[in-house]
C-alpha cells in the first residue's frame, strides 16, 4: 500500500518557509511531517499552524533536524549555504530526498552537496518554476535549431522596487540562447541600447527590462527574422509556484538513484 | 452631383511618391488628376503607369505644379522643405487642399507654410499613420488621467538595420505622456536601464528598443501600478499606411476653412 | 489645517469589506474611522483589527449607520442593493460622500440613489478598478475616430473557474466600442467564431474568451486594419484593485457639488 | 571546388512560383537554372525575368520536366497533386533533391511519393515556414512536460478575408500539444466557448480565431496553471518566408540519405 511521502520544510518560520508549509499542507499527493527552525527560535517547541496565525496542525517546530528528517521521505530546504550543506549530509543519511532552492551555495558548498548526492537523491535549482526551466530548455533548443539570420532579444518586467537589471532569470535565458548558439554571451551581449547605436550587430543578444507596478516576474525571450518571429514567454503572477516546483521535485525524486538532479529532470527535459 | 476629389501627388518617382499615387489609384473615394516630378527628371511627359512599370493610366507625369494643381481639390507632397514651401504657396492659390508628410522644415519653412494656410486647408503631420496619431492622443490622456502611481515604460520594436534608439515615434509618444502629466520629458526619461539601477524612480519614463528581423515598426506604452496595468500599443505591418493616412487627410479637408491642420484634426481627436 | 478624509467601510466583515478596511488603513491620504455591519452580526461590538484576525486596531464595529456616517467624509459601500439604498439616504444626511460598488441595483434603487444625490455626493460603478474604467472610455473613443474599416475584436482571459464567456468587462467594452462607432451591439456581435464562418463581416465586433489557471482578468480590445492595429489592453493581477479605486473616488468626492458621479468623473475622462 | 546547388521552381508563373523564383535568385547559396510550366501555358519559350515583369535574366521557362531536372540538384515544387506526383519520379531520376509544399494530397499520391523516395530526397510540409515547424515541435514538447493541471489554449489571428475557423496551423498545434500529452484532439477541444459555459473541462484545448485588418498570421499557445503562464508564440509578416523554407529545405536536401523528411528534419528537431 502506498502513502503520501512525508515532507520536512526547513526555515519553516521564513517567508519561503511558510509558504512551502501551506503548499505541503494544500496537497494530496503530499504530507508534512516536520517544520525545522534554528536552535533558539522561539517558534521550536509549539504548533507550527498557530505559529502561522491560524488554527492547530499537529506539526510541531522542531530544531533537530535528523530526527525530523528520518520520519520523512523529503526534505525541502530554502535557507542560507550553511544550513543546507549540513542538511545535505543528514538528509542523505535519513536516505530523503532532499530538495534544494537555497542560491549562493559556493564551490565549496556545491562539492559537499554533490558528495552527499552519492548516497541520497538531491534536487537543486536557483528557480524552483517549472514554467521558468522549461522555458530555459527550450530556448537553448531553438537557439540551437536557428542560425544567427534570427535576432535573439530578451524583454523582461519586474516590479518597481527591483534593483539590479536584467533580471537573473533573463541572463539564464540569455546563457540557455547563447549555448544552444554556440558563443559564449559575454562576447554578444546588447545591453542599455540608447543613442546611435548602428545597425545591430548579427549574433547579438539583447536586453530589456521594463519596470512598473508589482509586476511579479515576464520574461520574453524573441527570435526575429525576416518574415517571421517567435516569441517565447513566461508569466508567473504568484510566488507560491517558486514552492509548487519544490512539491514537485519532492515527489518526483522518492524513486530516483542518487545523484544530483536539477528541475529540467524533474521535467524530463534533461538532454 | 459629387464627384470624388482629385489628387496631384508631387515627388512620384519617390518610393513614397510612388506607393501615394497607387494608394489614389485604388481608392474609390478619390481620383488621381495630377503627378508632379521636378523639371528635367526623366518621367516628365510619360505616362505614369508605364513609368512605375505597369499598363497606361493616362496621368502624364508633369513638371508644371501649377497647372497641375489647377485641376485638383487636393496635393499630397512628401519630398523635401523646399518644394514643400513652394508648393503650399501654388496650392493656395489653386484653392487645394494640401497635405503635407515631408519632414525636416525648419522655422521659416513652417512659418511661410501658416502664411500659406490663412487661404487654404492644409495638414501637416510627421507621422500620417492615424493609429500612431491617435495613440498619442490616447496616451497624453491617460497619462494626464492616472497620477505617478502608474510608472510609464514605452516599448517599440524596430527592424534590424534601424540606427537610432529609441524611435522617432517613441520619443513622440514619451512627450505625449510627460505633456499629460505636466513634466518635462527630459527630466524623466530612464534611458537604456542596466546594472544596479537602484529602485524604479517615481514619476519617471522609461523607454526600450527592441531590433530584429525586418518589423515595421511597433510601440506600447505600459503604465503598471500596484495590481493593475494599461497597455496601449500599436502595431505597422505595412509602410502603405503613412500613404494612406495621406489620402483620409485630403478627403477630410475638402469642406473645411481655411487653416493648419494636424492627423488629430483629422481624426477628430483634437481638444 | 487639512486632516485626512474619515472612512466608514460597510460590510465590513465580508471578503470586500475586509478588503476595503485594509485598503484605508494603508492609505496615507484617508483614515478609517469607522466600521459597519448589519444588527446581530457577532463582530458587532469587537474591535476590528482582532475580527481580521490581526491585531487590535481602536475601530469598533459597530451597526449604527447614522452614528458612524455623523464621524466620517467618506463611507464605502459594496454591499447589497436594499442596504445600499437605506445608506445612501443616511451618508446625505451626513454630507459623507457614499461610494458604491454595490451591483444589481434596481431601477426604483437607482431612483432613490439618485434623489439622495440631491443633498451628497454619491460615485457608483460597477467596476472601480480605475484602469478598466479608464480603458473603456479610450475604447468609446478610439471606436468613434475610427471608421469600420477597422475590425474590433475583443479577446479576454480569466481563470478557468470562471462560469461565463465573455466576461461582464467584455461585453462592457464591447458597448463602449458600439457607442462609439453608433451601432448596437446586438447587431453586430461575432461570438463563438468556428468552422466555415465565411469572411469577417464588415462592422462587426468579435469576442474571444480564453480560460485557464488563475489568471485574475486581462481585456484587449483590437482595431485592425490594412497595415496596422491598434491594441488596448487592461491586465488585473490584484483583486485588491477594486478596492482602490474606491478609495480614489472617496477622495475625490470631498470637495465635489452634491451630484451622482461614476469612475470616469473621478478619471476627469468624461465628456 | 563546390558550386552553389542550381534549383528549378515549378509552376513558375503563379503567385508562389514567382515568389520561389525571386528568393532562389536572391539567394548567394542556390542558383536559378529552371523554370518550368505547363506545356502551352504562354510564359513557356520566354525569359523568366520578362515575364515576371522585369528585366531578363537568361532563364527560360520551359515544359520539358525531366531535362529541367536534370541540370538542377534541386527542384521546388509548390503545384498540384497530380503534377507533384510525376514531378517525384522525374526528380528522383534526375537525383535531384525535390521539396515539396503541394498540399491536398491524397493516400495514394503520398504512396507514390514514398516510392519516389527510395531513390532520392524528398521533402515535403504542408507549412514551409522555419517559425511554424518549431512552434510546432516545441508545443508537443512542452505538452508532454506538463501535466493537465496547466491549461492549453491556442490563439491565432489572421486578415478578416480568411473564410475558416481556426486555422489549419492553428489546429496543427493542437495536435501536437494532444499528441504530446498522449490525447485526441478530437475528444478535447473546445471551440467555440460562448455563453454560460461552466467551468472549463481540465485537460481541454480551447481555440480562439482573432479575424481582422490584413494580418498575414499570428499564432499562440498559451499554458496556463495556477501562478504562472507559458506562452508559445509565432508571427507571420510576410509570405515569402513560405518559399523561404523552401529554399532551405533544398540546401539541406543535397548531402542527404535518399528517404522523405520534413521540415523538423531540416531543422534538426525530428526526435
Amino acid at each position: 500500500m502506498t502513502e503520501k511521502p512525508g515532507v520536512v520544510v526547513t526555515g519553516v518560520s521564513g517567508r519561503m518557509g511558510q509558504m512551502l508549509a501551506r503548499e505541503v499542507q494544500k496537497s494530496d499527493r503530499l504530507t508534512l511531517v516536520g517544520a525545522l527552525e534554528r536552535e533558539g527560535h522561539d517558534w521550536v517547541g509549539r504548533d507550527l499552524g498557530i505559529c502561522m496565525g491560524g488554527t492547530e496542525n499537529g506539526v510541531m517546530v522542531t530544531d533537530d533536524a535528523l530526527e525530523a528528517f528520518a520520519k520523512a521521505q523529503a526534505v525541502i530546504d530554502f535557507t542560507a549555504p550553511a544550513a543546507t550543506v549540513a542538511f545535505a549530509e543528514l538528509a542523505a543519511q535519513a536516505r530523503a530526498v532532499h530538495v534544494i532552492g537555497t542560491t549562493g551555495l559556493s564551490p565549496e558548498d556545491l562539492h559537499k552537496i554533490h558528495v552527499a548526492a552519492r548516497h541520497a537523491v538531491i534536487v537543486r535549482a536557483g528557480n524552483m518554476s517549472l514554467g521558468v526551466n522549461l522555458l530555459t530548455k527550450v530556448t537553448q533548443q531553438v537557439a540551437a535549431a536557428l542560425d544567427a539570420d534570427w535576432d535573439i532579444e530578451i524583454v523582461e518586467s519586474h516590479h518597481n522596487q527591483k534593483v539590479d537589471a536584467p533580471s537573473g532569470t533573463a541572463l539564464m535565458l540569455g546563457e540557455a540562447a547563447a549555448e544552444g548558439r554556440g558563443v559564449a554571451l559575454d562576447e554578444v551581449s546588447d545591453r542599455g541600447r540608447d543613442g546611435i547605436t548602428g545597425k545591430r550587430e548579427r549574433g547579438h543578444i539583447g536586453f530589456h527590462a521594463i519596470r512598473g507596478g508589482d509586476v511579479v516576474g515576464e520574461h520574453e525571450v524573441i527570435f526575429a527574422t525576416a518574415g517571421e518571429r517567435i516569441v517565447l514567454k513566461h508569466i508567473a503572477s504568484d510566488r507560491a509556484l517558486f514552492a509548487r516546483g519544490a512539491l514537485k521535485a519532492a515527489l518526483w525524486g522518492q524513486d530516483k538513484a542518487p545523484g544530483e538532479y536539477d528541475m529540467l529532470d524533474v521535467l524530463g527535459l534533461e538532454d
